[in-house]
């Protein structure tokens, strides 16, 4: 199912803050609207914000007012560093902001072949994001053994990208090749993406999910419950994986168990000329700590500290699944020269 | 602050299922209460279990319409056998019932000699608690440095005892002598004993201390921003120690960032003939998972794995502190050979 839809200027995609409890639409016509649902999470998702990040520019392709293409570029490029300035960490944004601006910026015509291009563009990225999802599962379901039980930190599923998703395209392509895969999902505090997104999605295509606490990790895989770990990524650099709060614990636990430790991504969210100390990791509202929904869980006025990422260093992960191939720990030296 | 009392057969406690939104005072007059109290943790943390138990089984002590003493024995025993069979992990629960049992047990006497012996034995365990956790907290404060931050999980706190705590007990030390403290607080999923009462109870006693997510321990691990773990614990065997969910991670993570890892309770939390195998792991209802207060944070009718506690290897530990000494590495041999 298409997690976002273009269609005469209006964007609709699922408001994710509000699953799985209501399953509500958002249509999204402004670029301002398109900040807010991104600074808000509710469109999120390294893959899913590259696609929204292209279409909030068509969006202004769409809307703009400009009589020349220099006057289009500077409503695309006010639209794009607005887009861009709402979260600091995932690549996808600044990727996706950056190839629909560089694609009008490239071209001679008029302003309606400028706007149509744009839009065009912003489509083709999530086309562009379907064909590699599913590339992602079929090359990445060949690690995952009849029987396996996966775990999985966060949501990269369908609900992080424009449909079949990540880490769960793998799990679901193995599914549908016929192999029997248990899922345990880390609830995912502060904001449950795994609670809320990774049970709904798996439990809707019949794939068998068991939700645990993040602190529950540890003692899953003492136990001998957990054969793998596959997790999405919101950047790659030379010498790290950044994503969502809690990756770099469970990557440090899956190491001392004796269990692989995948990331799957698309090349999009490569950024290989960075290293991890270059990264802005993003802090958000001390309030997604301090309460859960309508819950107050903590003293008022107490003081928080609530990064939205970490990084896992290479050397805690097995694999590094993309829509090409699958690379592997001797590949990793390439990632530090800037390459692959 | 005493946070258990017994006056003319009602034991007061504040009910720490509300705290820190509402501060409200239990009144507890039957066994059947305090087994309630016990289930639902409105009484919780290992010590606090301890001297509740006691004061459980005085409570049948002064409501008992025995004509003999062997009918008051009968109805101690069937007190300390519901109170028991409220949660199977914390080696306190047992120690504390068994304590007041065996007391009455060993005397020849009067019912009303019997009944006041009960009641006293229960006050000395209470009496007791509050010197070991002084004593805890003078002893292990030599291993805080001025300055040191100091991550702990769930709490171990005053609120966990019945005065002063275990491993808020050597924070508190260490801060009485003048050591300038920081503490950063585990929320503590699924019931949140970190972000509701560790927090509150710190807060209350002018000690820093910032909240995170237990997903964010690695994280602030790797950033250098944590000099010690302290922890509290609910059963010592031969190899493990048995605490609240999430600590086990936490101790690895801890070892893998070269931290040091400290558990500090007192010795009646130790059960040196057992080993980690032999201990039954408490699995509580999945809505402590699935539900956060009034909200629901996942679908309807998840699956869900929800073990109360874990159990962290000795090789992760590097201190166990009582009342009498410290027990470092070299020393745990003789756990394992079921002697102190």
């Amino acid at each position: 199912m298409r997690m976002i839809n273009w269609k005469d200027g209006t964007i609709t995609t699922p408001d994710q803050t509000k699953l799985p409890l209501q399953e509500v639409t958002l249509e999204i016509k402004t670029v301002e609207q398109m900040a807010e649902a991104i600074k808000t999470l509710r469109i999120r998702g390294a893959p899913l914000l590259g696609a929204a990040a292209g279409f909030g520019v068509a969006i202004a392709a769409y809307n703009s007012k400009a009589n020349t293409p220099t006057q289009l570029i500077a409503d695309l490029e006010a639209a794009g560093t607005l887009i861009k300035n709402q979260r600091p960490t995932a690549v996808n944004l600044f990727w996706g902001v950056d190839r629909v601006l560089n694609k009008a910026k490239s071209l001679k015509g008029t302003i309606e072949e400028l706007r149509n291009a744009v839009i065009l563009e912003a489509q083709l990225i999530a086309d562009e994001d379907v064909a590699q999802n599913h590339a992602i599962g079929k090359i990445g379901s060949v690690l995952i053994a009849d029987g396996d039980t996966i775990l999985t930190h966060c949501n990269a599923g369908e609900l992080a990208t424009v449909e079949y998703g990540t880490a769960l395209g793998v799990i679901r392509a193995a599914s549908e090749a016929g192999k029997k895969i248990n899922v345990i999902a880390n609830e995912t505090r502060p904001l449950l993406q795994g609670a809320r997104l990774t049970t709904y999605e798996l439990k809707r295509d019949g794939i068998p999910v068991t939700l645990i606490t993040d602190n529950m990790t540890a003692h899953v895989m003492s136990k001998g419950l957990v054969d793998k770990v596959i997790v999405g990524a919101d950047r790659i650099v030379q010498n790290a994986v950044f994503n969502k709060i809690g990756t770099y614990g469970v990557a440090v636990l899956a190491h001392e168990h004796n269990i692989p430790f995948y990331v799957a991504a698309p090349k999009s969210t490569f950024d290989l000329t960075s290293k991890a100390d270059d990264i802005l990791i993003e802090e958000r509202n001390p309030q997604e700590v301090t309460h859960i929904g309508c819950q107050q869980t903590a003293p008022e006025g107490i003081n928080v500290y609530n990064p939205a990422f970490d990084a896992t260093p290479l050397k805690y992960v097995s694999g590094i699944i993309c829509e090409t191939q699958i690379y592997y720990p001797p590949d990793y030296p390439t990632f530090r020269q800037g390459k692959i």
